[in-house]
């Protein structure tokens, strides 16, 4: 079952710089920091404005971000949509033949998530997140 | 006063074609469909598991969607952060000197719109709404 949207998330250059002007401007906090140095990004969850975001910095030259940035300079990256079962909505979503990033959903911390393929949504990536 | 997520914008080559495969994965319904030829887009809200977004489809090869998507390749676009006035909450933000893509505030329907420069928010395209 389908919940509600979770974040979205940005690619940025500099996590300090941006947590700095979005603050300054709508009071926005900084929540969980994670950093995934084998996917090559840290992780920074800021909300205000009743908004939620994942800052997604690059960590190190090689990871998925870094490309990001290098091909279309950084800004909005994915829409990340909560769900109660990754598994099931996998499952269900791949029967009407859509296609994942990967096969398996990874684990983050205490989320378990999956992107669905840009080319299965005209270019939009939409992760699902199971907290 | 900042209220909360209006939608989140996506530029996209056929929004029908986009329309169709969110519609088939998650039941995504269109609602509002503004065409503003002037600016060179085609609007069309859509939603669905819990998620607002605002695609647009460049009309015309001039607009700055079309520029987008020659740039980006499409996908994301903009944040939409719904407030209660947006004359005053540009005023209230360039007073801590943040820029705006345009000096007044734009209206679209029964919409009041202004959008954030990006080089106020590191590359985040942010949009205020007013309805």
């Amino acid at each position: 079952m389908i919940k509600k949207i979770s974040h979205v998330g940005v690619a940025v250059a500099n996590t300090d710089e941006t947590v700095a002007l979005l603050s300054k401007m709508f009071g926005f906090e900084v929540g969980e920091i994670i950093e995934d140095s084998a996917a090559g990004f840290k992780s920074t969850m800021i909300s205000g404005a009743g908004v939620a975001l994942e800052l997604l910095q690059p960590v190190g030259p090689q990871g998925m971000i870094q490309k990001f940035i290098e091909k279309r300079g950084g800004g909005l990256h994915h829409i990340s949509i909560q769900v109660d079962d990754v598994d099931a909505e996998m499952k269900r979503l791949k029967a009407l033949g859509v296609q994942f990033v990967s096969e398996e959903p990874a684990r983050i911390e205490d989320n378990k998530i999956a992107f669905i393929h840009p080319r299965s949504t005209n270019g939009l990536l939409i992760e699902l997140t199971q907290k």
